[in-house]
């Protein structure tokens, strides 16, 4: 498990999506509400986002450290702005490690996504039907050893044949799916993805709970943007998304909520 | 706050000191149940230990990962066995860095220490004092920033002139009590020192709720064994500790407490 | 011994300024060519800019790690623009930590400072009487344990009473001087601080080899722009700063150098 | 291109091992003098240990930082003692993470391995088909990216069917070889195993040049002991082991060697 936090809208400064609100991303990191499995999200962090003036490729920032104990943290905030971001405080699955390489978003070209969720003994399941079926490119992405990369690692492939990033992500849903069915394993997948340009997520799991996921659109505290998160970060006309379902919502704040 | 341990008898492996029982001090790091301020104790750890055979020296190791992500930890608890420890989990004072060098236990020649609680505002209020107390020996010993570190300074000095540990910790806290009064500043001192033949421990402060202590003797999961702890680590006879008091255990299991 | 950068002039990527160059400061952490102490650079590094369309504080990062093993800088040094720009890669001294508070730029409102060079024996001889002068307000400012902070605290004493940056570090070698010379202890003093309008930097050092320090202004490479540097960063007409100089530059690229 | 040591007989302190001599690990990790590729191994380093008295499970420490920055490691290498020793200072290939599961030695129930070389443009070219060969249990083992950890777990699958830890090197050697020929791409693959109570050591080199390795016996400082290192560590009588060939020496120092 996981916190996510997407947004897109007007530029802002990170430090107010991320740690500037009642129950922040911060505050989710030591003081969870939601969680399905897990206590704490305090096994690393990380950020990404984009520059609109700068073309389409995306910047990080990641640590293993808990997003609380991040002494450069405060002065990147005050200093990145941004329309469009990804963020993320981790829960590790038992027995992996803090390293870096596992610490999300992860970035691809234009593409960056997060996730929260997990597949059922991963290691002993869909690790290596997974990697069998990804083309050399995506498997030579892969720097660490998370279930979330490697749903990272298919979407890559599905969107070489897709007509977007929506339909990459439900694509990717449905052969992780078909694998997991086979294996009879279970898992949940909250997804966010980005190209800069739209933020796309998933609500969805097979035989266990589906995690929450909320969002909010024009608000009055940040007009014209849209937040997507696993708990709502201030008090707001917070919205669940229904479960099994792909929210799309592009820089026009024109959203789409289709059954997966 | 942080969480405290002490051990003193038959040489055990640091793995079950520190992980192997319901409420250990790895449970005590992600879900404390008595701490008087803050919420968890994952702002680095530290375990020092002595080795009986190979005199008076102690040896430590230190993090600033929370003890849970310490990919080292487990190949060390399981190597390293004594009959003398004592350890750590940090709750950092806001705004003070996760550097090694504030993490404990802190180490001085043969004597250790260990500090739960802290001292109020204590970079404007008796930071300089205490500091321009210390003789050039424990000034150049300190290293970093915690009250802690002062504290176990103060000790140093105190030793000098002291009969043993338990008269050095009583009259540090004497002074601390002093100074404190000068200014009016609260504080608390929950202390476990060892020289590798003895634990001497405080339960203390003034002007302030006192953060709890409890020791545990004889107990048939380790006969002829004394354990100190801000949280029974397991299910046994634990006994609080008197507010306001000194408590000095040696290699006979010899006990007693003092009034300070 | 560490390695210094300042920049002042047209905003450029911080990529351009600490890596994109034959010997860049990213090359001089692990091949350096100048050093009069040390063989390299690797004990941490920082970076520190303004950016001038918002306001006068500055921003930095530092990491323990040697520069080249930072993921996360090249996301940063290609996102991060600015036109005044100090940073340092370390060589600490023996003994000394590599905490984070160790690490420079060290900043105090808007103003930024780093250091190259060292006091002799620095715990056992001026540390303690360093301390000793300053305001409460320096004093507390310390979070390392570095010879360099404490230069850097006492120039925020200095600059209370001076007419400019520039007086400020003079008068600050000054009485480093004087307190040296009581002592007999030797030391070298090569620092740059900045206001974000103006570098000031020293080329000092008494009873030991000052070290090498180089500016070059209005390169092709960079047009109306000024660099500060330990070892030259790229081919070009780069001067010696001479021995017991203070060197002053501002925006429109004016520059004075004065004896100390 | 990394540093090694390997370590069989008297029991000794790590400390004497890593740190206690003139061309320790320590000083080649900062100042080596035979490396074919790289210019430091400061990107991390691991000990691994066997204790005799405690069965065949072996110990380990690992950490990114450079060795000389370890501030843990003063106390832990003058706390361990074992006669059976691996260690290793890392150089990372261009572009790989300093991440904890890249560091050396690897374990895998009572056997460890570590190795100095490389395989050409590894990720594009043998990554995929060595781990295609794997067994499902070599495959799950495997935690980073390195080419290093890749010939490890084909080690654990020829030990499957292997009479001794030299058989298994060598057939490991053979598969490496016919794969790297297939694609006709360079490697090079000095390796030390050991079960804790022998040595294995190859040095070997495919279409590259091949990297040192020596070995020492019964010298006047330990006796009845074996060195293995890529670099000899202190002034003795050092014996290069001849290219292509496999060293293995048992407890009682009786060595052979045999050509690959």
């Amino acid at each position: 498990m996981c916190r996510l936090l997407g947004y897109l809208g007007q530029p802002v400064l990170l430090d107010r999506l991320i740690s500037q609100s009642d129950h922040s991303l911060v505050a989710q990191s030591y003081q969870p509400q939601e969680m399905t499995a897990g206590l704490l999200n305090a096994d690393g962090f990380g950020v990404g986002w984009y520059d609109s003036a700068r073309g389409t490729e995306p910047f990080s920032y990641r640590n293993t450290l808990p997003i609380w104990n991040d002494a450069n943290l405060q002065s990147l905030s005050r200093y990145i702005r941004s329309n469009c971001v990804l963020a993320n405080v981790r829960s590790a699955s038992a027995g992996l490690a803090t390293d870096l390489s596992n610490c999300q978003p992860f970035q691809y070209a234009s593409m960056m996504g997060i996730h929260n969720g997990l597949i059922q003994d991963f290691r002993k399941t869909l690790y290596r039907p997974i990697r069998e079926r990804l083309s050399d490119l995506a498997y030579q992405f892969i720097q660490g050893l998370t279930d979330s990369e490697h749903l990272f690692a298919m979407t890559i492939d599905e969107l070489e044949t897709s007509a977007n990033l929506t339909e990459a992500l439900h694509r990717t849903l449905k052969v992780l799916t078909e694998l997991a069915e086979e294996q009879q394993v279970a898992f949940s997948a909250n997804l966010i993805l980005s190209d800069g340009y739209q933020l796309v997520a998933s609500r969805y799991a097979q035989r266990t709970s589906t995690p929450t996921l909320y969002y909010l659109q024009n608000d009055s505290a940040v007009e014209r943007s849209t937040f997507i998160a696993s708990e709502p970060t201030f008090a707001g006309d917070w919205q669940a998304l229904p479960e099994r379902c792909l929210l799309t919502v592009d820089h026009d704040s024109k959203l789409d909520i289709t059954p997966i």
